[in-house]
Parts: C-alpha cells; structure tokens; sequence
C-alpha cells in the first residue's frame, strides 16, 4: 500500500493544496480531542508538506526547533493513524522524538537547538562525502535565543548542503521582541528594495549617455547597489545565502523556493511568512491561546482558563507585591503567560520585561538590575532553567546579589514527555554555594516563600509544579520550624519510622501515614530544601529505626541524598526519580515512579 | 594626596598618551613578575585610560567582559601598589572583583556577559531616573558567545545611557573564527564606503540638471544610500547606534569617539581596533602566548613551554586516536591550545572545529555529528561547561547518542580563582541519567578512559585537573576492578577505617594513611565516579566502622553525598569543597580545603 509520504510525492503541485487541508483538518480533530500545541502546527502545514516533496526524507534530515510544529510532519510520514495517542502515555509524542520514527531526527523540546545539530549533521555527511540535504526548520521566537547565533556564526562552509528555514510568525510563544523582531520587519516589508532595484536597472537603460564621467558613475553605481543589495539583513551579514521572504502558507510558493534553496552551494536561510493558528479561525485570531492548550470544543473554540493554578496565584501575589514595592522588576524569557506573570505585566510595563527566549540572558541582566538596586524576579520552567545554571552561579552567586528566580513547572510535569520534565533542577542549583531553595507544597506557603525571598539579601529559588496545590485533610498534627522552614510531626520523636519529604508528594506521604496509622510513623516536610539543617533532623529522628526519603526529582544529587549522608544508625530508604521520564497524565507518572500509598506502604514493609 | 584616577583626568588629552606608557610598563613589570594575561591587558591601556577620562566611574558603570583585560583599570583606580600581588593568595584578582573595588561593577570570568550585566544595570538607572553612563568593553572573541547576540537583541530602548565598546583585536583567545569575524573585516576595510558615500554627494553637485525625472531620480538614489549606508552592519540591523571603527591603540582618538557616543541617544556601539600585546614586541608578535602566561624575563622574553600536563597528554594521545579512526572528530570553543586539541588540530585539521566561544553550540552541534555516526570528542574548560549542561542533557543524553567530552581545567584551579574554579561539574553532570564520568588520577588512567570512551556508545565525560599529575610511591598495594573501574587496597576487608576517593587529591589519601601505618586503613579510588558500584563498595567496607570520603568537588550534590547515603552501619565524614575558593596556587587552595595528611590525620583521630 502507498504511503501517506509515497502519496504526497506523486502529486503535483497543484494538488498539495488539497493534502494541506485534509492534513490541517486532522490536526484540528487530534488536537480538540486530545489537547497539544494547536497555533505552531497549523501555521507549518503547507512548509511540512512542501519540505517532504521537495527532500526526500529521511536521507535527507528535516529538523524542528523545539519540535512542537511537527504534527503534520508526523502525519506525512506514517502516524496519521496513532495521532488520537497525542501526549498519552505510551501514545505519540507531542514533540520529534528518534525513538517513534526513522524521519524524527532529534528529540526537541527546547528552543534554538536545531541549527547547531543541522550543522553537525551537515558536516558529518560532508566528512564522510554523503550529499543529502539537512533542513532546520525554526520559529522566528527561536531566533531570539543565543546558539541560533552562535551556529549561523558557525555556518560558513560553503560545502555544505545546509538549508535554514526561517519561519516567521511574528511570534514566539507570546508575541515576539527584540531588535531582530523589528529586522525581520523590515526585510518583510523590503520588497519595494527588490522592486526598486529592477526600476533603477530599467531606468539606466533609457538614460541618455553623457560622456565617459557618467557612464563610469552609473557602472559604479549599478555595482553598489548590487554590493548593497545582495548584503542587505543579518544573514547576509554572516556569510550566508538567503531566500525571502516567501508566503509560507502558500504550499506552491514554497515547493519553488526550496527548490531553488536546493539548486544553492553551501547553506542558504529561506526566510517564510506563516500564520500562526492558519486555516482555523479562532486559532488565527488568538494563537497565544491555541499555543499549547487542553481538549476544547471544535466548533465554539476555548476560552482563556482562570482556573486557579500555582503559576496565577504566583503571578497575582508578584503583582500585589509590585504594586507595593517600586524595586520589583519581573522578568520572563517570553512566558509571559505560562508564568503568570502576564498579571504584572497588564498592571506594572514599565518593570516587566520579556527578553525573548534567551533564558541565559534573563538571568544576566536580572543580576544587573540587582546589582543597581532593584529587585529582580525572573520567572522560567524548571526544564528551560536548565540552561542559566552558569549564569546563576557565575552572575548572581559569585557576586552575592539578592536575587529571586522562580521555577515553574518543577518536578513531573504531565504530557509535554521527555524533553520538559522539572526534575533536574534540584541537583543542579543546590550546587551552588549559599543559595536558598525554596518548594512550597501550598499557594499559601508559595505566597510566603515569595514574600521572604524578594526581601532577604540572599539568592533565592522557589519552584512549583505545573497546576494546583492538592488539597488533603492532614494526617497527623504538623509543627512548624519557622527558622529552618520545614514542618514535623507533633509526635515525631516518639516515632519508630520517619518519612522525609517535600513539595506537591507530600500528599502520598501522608496518605501512607494515614493508611499505616497504628504503625506510628512521623512525617517531616521540608519547605527550604537548601540548606537544610541536618542538625535539627537527626535530634527529631534520633529514636527512628529508618528514615524513608520521598523526593520528586531525580535521584543523582537530590536533597535526600544529603540527608541521607548526614542521618546515622538507621535504615535509610532514598526513593527518588529513577531516570528520563516520558509523557503522560501527572498520576501515570507518579504510578510510574511509584509514588502512591501502595507502592511506599511495600517498600516500608521491607525495612 | 590627588589620586591616580584624579590625576589622569586633570592631563590635556596630548598628556595623555604618557600616561599610557607609564601604565603599560607597570603591567609588563607585574605580569613578567607574577604572570597574568599579558596581551590582552596590553592592547587595552589607551581605551581603559580614555574610558576614565571621559567617563566617572564609579559613577558610570564599566563592565570589562571576562574581567581578564583589567590591569590598567586597576592601576588607574588606586591598585597599582598592590599590583606585585596579583592572582596570589589574599592578593589582588586577575579578574574585576565587586570585594575589590567599587569601581570593579561585576566580577566577570565567564565571556559574554558584560552586555546583559550593563542592560540591566543601565535599565535600573532609567528606572530611577540616574543619567549615569554604562559602558561594556568587550572582545571581539567574546562577541561570538550567543549571550552577547541575546543581550545586544534587548538594547533597543533608546533612553539607555548604554555604551558598547567593542574591542576587535581579531582574536578570541586563538585566531578568532566565523561569519561574525569577517563580518568584522568586511566593517574595518569598509572606510571606502564612507569615501564613496562622500563622493557621490559631490559628484551630484556637479552634474548638469536634465529635466525632473533624472532629479527625481537623483533624489532618490540619494535618499537610497542614507538608508542603506546608515544600516550597514549587523549591529544596525539589531537597531543600535554604530560609531567606527576607530583605533583603540589612539588615546586622543578613543576620547574624541568616547565622548561623541556619550553625547548620543541610546544605546551605542563603539567599534575599536586594537592589537593584542601593544607595546611590547614579543607579546605583539604572538600574542596567544602571552595571553596567560607565568612569570617570564622581560627582557627575552618567553619560550613556548613544551611541558607535559593533563591536557597535552590528552591533547597528543588523541591526535594519535585520530589519525587510526576517521570517524573521530575534534571540537573546541576557543581553546584550542588550552585545551591541547592544537595536536589534532595540526595533523587533521578537517576534523577539528574550533566554534568560537560558543560552548553551547559546540555541544549541539557535535550531537548533530554523533547522530550521523561520527566519534566527536569536545574540550572545554570544567568551568566554562557549566554553561552546557542543558545541551548535554536535551541535545546528547536523552538522544543517547555515544559522545565524548573532556573537561579540563577540572577541580581546584591555581591563580585564576573564583570565577574559574572546576569544582561544580561532577554536582551537575552526574545528575544526568546514565551519564559516565571518569575522574583519572594519572596519565596512564587518563589515555585508558579516552579509549573506552570513544570506543563506548555512552555518553562520557572525563574530568582532569590543570597542570601534572603528582607521582608518588604507592602507600600500599592496590588492586583493580576492571569492570566498574575502582582500585581498592588489597588488605581493605580487614581495615578498621577506609578512605574513599578519587582523582588527584588521592595522593593526600595515599599519604595520609602512610603516615598512619600502624592504623591499618584501607583505600578505594575510584576512576569511574559515576555510576559507582554501590553494592561492591559495601561488600569491600562491610567491616570497617568508618568511612572517610575525600572529593575535590563542591560539597553539595557530590559523588561522595551518594556513596555516604549508601553506606550503613559506620560513621561517614564527608570533606569536599565547602564553597567559593579564591585565587592562589593549587597547595594553597588546598590547605585552605584541609586536604593535606596534617588536617586528615586530626579528622580520622576525630572519628
């Protein structure tokens, strides 16, 4: 049988119009039903179709920066049918993953990767004398980030069979910023140059000559404008071959420019306009809302959610707190929205700001800000936190700059897989000396954790999940350290068991307490992570026989680790995350890393 | 007394080049002395001096980029005295130091970050309404970091009293590489343009007026090349004002530049071009070898050091690897002779890329290599990897894809200090999953842990420190397991006592339990420090009743936290890195960490 790719070559061009709809129609359908990211994936369907009949994947690699606009990639080549398992658990990837098909190339989830592995893999078939092609495709809000650059600055071999295609949606996730938004601007609305070009070149020729002097005059001047013509934008300016722009939602249009790219010598950026949400109304009107949204209704669209989360309660607290304090500036590298700091931004412009995705810088130019005076709050997902590890430590930490940095989506974060999980960002920051660590376990402690790190000198972290605190009757009567932040047992020392833990699974703990309750079994949460005081925990559990330590983040370099190091003649238990995790909801994950009452109620027994 | 500062600012710019010398031969005098970043410091006494002419610090803010072009800007500012001091223990930083001085703005180390530092720092005085100045010096090597392009995309709001001196020596810290470099050349060898531009103006006076279409014509030409002249250069295209290129090395020069940026609105870039070790004629003539250097006669200067280390070793041993596999590709950011792949470098030049100072691309862009089957072996400084440990997360570990990194430069750093320290990466990259690190104690380990990790299809990371390794006499006779890569004292079941450790600091293990003979301590080095075999590691102590481990690492998140964990029924001392270390030599810094037999005997004593 003819695959869905085998059928979308035999075409002729004139008839891919007709696939892009039933495509787009298919992606609006997985996506009502299942939830993912709706506006990116629309915007791409005419430049997927026209990328897979004008290269032939995958001898030739076609990469997505971050990965979340291959939906109709993923449908071209062979996985229209299992679309429906979008984001489930053992079901398809919302994102390119190597491990569900030969056509995925990488495995994206953060911004800005694509052209740095397009080169690699480049060079590599260069090395080795293969000619096929490599296309990065990439968002213009990925263009913000700091290795798009650093690659383009790298691209300058002109042996390469490199194509870069830019596509240009005036967006990132939230609406796009920076210098290089308003290039991009200018070059779309260039065209008047090429035009204008064309009539000078019209123009000459009916020129009358007047001697030698003019006519040297008028070569000079056709060999300038051609210098400054050829070498007009950015890309140019680095050394590469550029195409653009061309509508990218026109799938002719761009079946002739790739072709074209493809006819280049070494590597050539095809700069396409496309429309977030394209062909689906409320999508088109309203990308930021169709981004990465939940199942809706097809017919009436969604509306925005005001469900109570703790990335709202976060950006409403900051905004109270803003209102008070002029020093407060929030900052975001363009999560605006996600973060909950879209609430600052509405009521305090002039102290938000939105530096693009450039994770990287957000953190160092927040630490100037701190060195001024102000009082920088930056706000970024745990997963893309990832990459400022260095510039915590090396801009803040070095300098003892007052400093808050929120992480949210922090520990297991459902659907989005592999590449966004928060879990690493424990072991990694609580490396950094004289850092505080905050994982608040409720918007109430979340509210206070705020309060005391934009006030105290020190640099502070606090990180949260994705979604809502879980409301629970306590199982047993909690104290309070208010020096040390964390809360135990009332009868803690009396306990021939302990469990010690922190954040969102504090909830599991408790319920295996509450089920185990005649086994007397004491309970200490921490809400500081980092540093803790290990002095304090030994003389609460001196009398225990075995201390079980629950923690929600991976388990190389976790704050039990430490505890556990520091805790003496007993049995010690550490249960943390075992490794990568994969999509699916937040409970199949916890089953997954056994955090339920049956799974710790087994691994208790066996102490 | 009238300070240094004061008195340079009282000079007549024509006093000013005197000035210059005076400073020039103080810093040739110190750094031939104590050694220090030579040519570097050199090629930019007339800009430090002309900046602290026309600006006040520390009222206006200068930012020196990496901090290691700073000698003048501290003799200038009252530290010429304490100059004999430098990068020793107690003495004065190689590098600005916020405890130093309150003219040094930001302890800077890392390349790239002064753009981002001075943006938020000029946007905290617009908050406040301050009119004071910042001003970035920066390197044209460093404007290859994608921080810099992340940064310089935010500057695009024009009541900035922002200014960036770019300083284009055509050098990062090797030749300087990418499109961005010739960007460069193509901006220094454009003055003809400005020639032209006048030209042409002239030239329109002249010609005789026919008719209204040829002086519409006219104007039009004109107006085309206002527009297209003012946007010449990348950083025009990302909205910023552009002054240059003027010689940095012309102090007269410098300030008559300096002030006309001073007197613009909004942010504005100062292109300067200098030469690496300006007046003095070795460091002129190769300034790669005075760039960081030891003391050396002034008068002959210094030799190429041919001595054996870590990195040569490293550096030839896989040059020879090399040239047997074709597949083996060598990748660096900046840091080819550092980092000894210059070896590579010279004999298979095809397969060495040097990116720039673009950790983070180099890491993506050799997965990308991986992917298509190569061997890519990246070198980086430990210090300068913590920038990339997002990417060898997301871009090589989750894709498991077989990949080799070296970190050199790995644990306690002699002279450079805080900024430079190797003591963070074992905290954070051993918390990604089925990640391999070796930490080798000798030359021997070290071209055994390079084979296996090329040849493997993980991913590994071996970690090695700066300078030789100690050889010493054995303490006692050691055994081997090959399979997890541990060496263990064949008498070790027997032990009351064991010391657990790895990498360099092994010697003072080694010696201390020399010293403590009669004691009858064990010992276990581990080669491979992640993953460890727990379980054997229990077996082999099971009848000791305590364990000491020893790590040349920060304390947090450490390999020793997790084998401390693990270990049951003995009393555990942990002793790592407490925090920051300063600068001063690798003996020094160890006896501040207590790592020397004296400060372990006391320890073991106490146990």
């Amino acid at each position: 049988m003819e695959s869905r790719l085998e059928k979308i070559k035999s075409l002729k061009v004139s008839e891919l119009g007709k696939a892009c709809g039933e495509i787009r129609e298919e992606i609006i359908d997985a996506v009502s039903k299942n939830g993912g990211h709706l506006a990116s994936n629309l915007g791409v369907v005419e430049a997927s179709v026209a990328l897979h009949y004008v290269f032939d994947s995958p001898k030739d690699k076609i990469i997505f920066d971050v990965g979340h606009q291959c939906y109709a990639h993923k449908i071209i080549t062979g996985r229209e049918k299992e679309l429906s398992t979008l984001r489930r658990l053992g079901g398809l990837s919302g994102f390119t993953s190597r491990q569900e098909s030969v056509h995925d190339i990488f495995n994206e989830g953060h911004s800005g990767a694509s052209i740095s592995a397009a080169l690699g893999i480049a060079e590599a078939n260069r090395l080795k004398g293969d000619d096929s092609y490599t296309i990065a495709v990439i968002g213009d809000g990925s263009v913000t980030n700091g290795m798009v650059y650093e690659a383009l600055n790298n691209c300058n071999n002109n042996q390469l069979r490199l194509i870069i295609v830019i596509n240009d949606n005036e967006m990132s996730i939230s609406k796009n910023v920076g210098g290089m938004h308003k290039h991009f601007s200018k070059i779309r609305t260039s065209k008047k140059y090429f035009g204008f070009k064309h009539g000078v070149e019209k123009g000459l020729v009916v020129i009358p000559l007047i001697g030698k002097p003019l006519a040297r005059f008028v070569r000079w001047i056709k060999n300038g404008f051609k210098r400054i013509f050829v070498k007009k934008n950015i890309f140019e300016d680095l050394g590469l071959r550029y195409i653009g722009p061309v509508d990218g939602n026109n799938v002719a249009k761009m079946v002739a420019v790739l072709t074209e790219a493809k006819r280049k010598r070494g590597p050539v950026v095809v700069h396409m306009t496309t429309k977030k949400g394209y062909g689906y109304g409320p999508a088109q009107k309203n990308p930021e809302l169709y981004h990465a949204t939940g199942p809706f209704d097809k017919k009436k669209g969604k509306s925005p959610s005001e469900e109570e989360s703790f990335s709202s309660v976060m950006g409403k607290h900051l905004c109270q707190l803003g209102k008070k304090d002029e020093k407060i500036c929030a900052v975001t590298a363009a999560m605006g929205e996600g973060t909950g700091l879209c609430y600052f931004q509405r009521e305090l412009p002039k102290r938000f700001f939105d530096v693009g995705i450039a994770e990287e810088h957000a953190i160092t130019f927040s630490a100037g800000l701190s060195q001024s005076g102000m009082k920088p709050v930056v706000s970024l997902y745990s997963t893309f936190a990832q990459r400022v590890y260095d510039q915590v430590l090396h801009d803040v930490a070095i300098q003892r700059l007052p400093f808050t940095l929120l992480l949210d989506r922090a520990g297991l974060v459902p659907q989005d897989g592999i590449t966004h999980q928060g879990i690493f960002d424990v072991s990694i920051f609580s490396s950094i000396p004289d850092i505080r660590i905050y994982s608040p376990e409720k918007y109430e402690e979340l509210r206070w954790c705020l309060d005391t790190a934009i006030e105290d000198n020190y640099l502070d972290i606090i990180r949260y999940p994705k979604g809502k605190e879980l409301c629970y009757e306590p199982a047993l009567n909690m104290l309070r350290d208010n020096e040390d932040l964390f809360e135990y047992s009332e009868n803690i020392d009396t306990c021939k068991g302990v469990i010690i833990t922190y954040g969102r699974v504090t909830k599991v703990a408790s319920d295996t307490i509450k089920a185990l309750k005649e086994q007397n079994i004491g309970l200490i949460k921490l809400i500081r992570i980092c540093p803790i005081n290990l002095e304090k925990i030994k003389e609460l559990t001196k009398n225990a026989s075995w201390a079980y330590l629950l923690e929600e983040s991976f388990e190389n370099g976790c704050v039990m680790e430490k505890i556990g190091c520091g805790l003496e003649n007993k049995k010690i238990k550490l249960h943390a995350v075992k490794g990568f995790m994969e999509h699916g909801t937040t409970e199949e994950l916890y089953n997954l890393c056994g955090f339920n009452v049956e799974a710790i109620t087994k691994n208790i027994k066996n102490l």
